[in-house]
């Protein structure tokens, strides 16, 4: 029931996700009296879906501590409870980000080993795309909670990205050893000095995220949103501002008419409803956010997230990595180091 | 003899802006035999100008602790020199920032009543442009530095842009009054409460930059800086898959020849030359530090920064306001209140 234009844009996100994946299963909770209709229209999902109803829905504005205890049988909590009883395999909403992460906290709890969850999602860069979090669960972060980060999106990338041994970069002001704070610091050391599966590339700088340098960026919560809004508010002025170029003379539309698909294949790369799906991870189960503004096709994306991250078993990835991880030995890395000097 | 085309660019520069200011005077600072050559191509300059000469600079790489012990006869050094006993109005480099930063809190001192300088430029908007800072002079701030800042960028934004009364924002992770941390929500309270000649429009969030909502992004040094590089890594991402789009076939290419008018428009509307000249506030003198990579013509955007700031007597009014605000008497503030929620 959330976001702008659920159900419908629910109903037919789901129904793109069913024809991509026939072996998939889905439980669509709420209205029954509004979803049926639009279910209707798709025989064959029809056939693989179930709906739950209920006539409670959190609303955009609720505060989380509010959903959490009053939601008890809105659509977002009997979602997330089928994830916590093993009835679902993921959990997907488009409605109250914060609602969405205090419930999924709550009822799903924290994975072992992890202190804090995070908000994770892809940006479009010039190589592909990157995953950054945090995008805003942790305001303030230590040096444990950014090198669980790291974890964590070393297991997304290699989940969804098919990408065995991940390039992680951590956000800093610069990328000699001795920049940014305390925090920073220690967690680059730890990064350096602990083998976590992946290939830790130290400190990168703002614009290593669009250039694409690493497959995982890190970094704390108020920095990965600030980060990632700024760019959705860039993105949104530079379309604008292309759109009034074309439509600034006669000339200029008839060669937007002649561009217009090299122009498509350009917005394509960094269409939002491609990286739609932000990741709640750290968690015992997949929860996933979708952008409220999204269509059928963005949210069709997230749900694609959500199996992609069932069937790579993502909790348990995790917990294997940090588990696996070893402490290199110093003798090694100061000779690993001064081989790299000479 | 900063930056990566100097001296040339900075005499390229220095022209552009003399043909702009016919009072303004220039000393350049750095290697008379390399320097000479370039200014003996714009008579009309080399009339107004003087060269200092020194073999001394300091190096891109070079730390900035280096080079202000060592560097006490670099060109940087003497410029900054030249503004501490008021033979220069100001002084612009495109070299090393840290060593900039350094040696002009070093020479010049910081102003009474500011604990700590910030790093301030415009970005560009959808709606013209807006000044933030921090970008990355102070890694960690504290509420009153926030409030010092906000003080600071208005009087930027004043003097720039010609605006009375500007709006000033302070970034947050979202817009209500109970986000972010201790620290936001410490400066957000302040800056409410305290009438500092500029109009508070509480917090904002990232995607608010580029919108234009404000005049005056106020936000810490390390997030400013993460979102400044973001962005400027975004943009040129934007420019590559545009120019790879509209060379992707005959129509394509046709198309961008007869849109090419309006789209060098475009371009021109987030030229980083037009934002070029990032201020080092809060110091007793005008510190200006251009893009090593720009050329000419963005040099002079910086040096015409500089200009204007010493024209406004740019560090006596951040004084003057400082001196000048008041708080708003608590009942007057919560009838404020009263009357805007009825």
């Amino acid at each position: 029931m959330g976001g702008d234009n659920a159900p419908e844009m629910v109903v037919e996100g789901t129904e793109i996700v069913r024809s991509l994946h026939p072996d998939a299963r889905f439980i669509l909770f709420g209205d029954e009296g509004r979803i049926a209709p639009f279910l209707a229209r798709f025989p064959r999902l029809n056939e693989v879906s179930e709906v739950r109803h209920t006539d409670q829905a959190i609303a955009a504005d609720e505060k989380p501590s509010q959903a959490l205890r009053r939601g008890q049988d809105s659509s977002m909590r009997l979602a997330i409870d089928a994830v916590q009883n093993g009835t679902a395999g993921g959990v997907v909403s488009a409605g109250n980000t914060g609602a969405l992460m205090a419930i999924s906290k709550f009822v799903l709890g924290t994975q072992p080993s992890i202190d804090r969850p995070a908000m994770i999602s892809f940006f479009p860069t010039r190589r592909g795309k990157t995953a950054v979090l945090d995008l805003g669960a942790n305001i303030e972060c230590n040096a444990d909670n950014l090198v669980q980060f790291a974890v964590m999106g070393a297991a997304f990338v290699r989940i969804e990205l098919g990408i065995d041994r991940p390039t992680v970069g951590l956000l800093n002001v610069g990328v000699e050893e001795l920049k940014g704070n305390d925090t920073l610091r220690s967690a680059g050391q730890a990064l350096r000095e602990v083998d976590f599966g992946f290939e830790f590339a130290g400190f990168i700088e703002g614009n290593d995220i669009c250039e694409g340098t690493v497959d995982v960026v890190v970094t704390d919560g108020f920095t990965g949103n600030a980060v990632l809004k700024a760019l959705e508010g860039g993105s949104s002025m530079f379309v604008s501002f292309m759109r009034q170029a074309f439509q600034s003379g006669l000339a200029s539309k008839i060669g937007y008419l002649l561009a217009k698909p090299a122009f498509q294949q350009m917005r394509t790369r960094i269409d939002p409803r491609a990286y739609n799906g932000a990741v709640f991870v750290g968690l015992n189960g997949i929860s996933v956010k979708s952008h409220g503004g999204t269509d059928g096709e963005g949210y069709a994306n997230a749900i694609g997230v959500a199996i992609d991250l069932v069937r790579g078993r993502f909790s348990e990835r995790i917990q294997a990595d940090l588990e696996q991880s070893y402490v290199i030995p110093q003798e090694l890395s100061e000779d690993a180091r001064r081989a790299a000097i000479s």
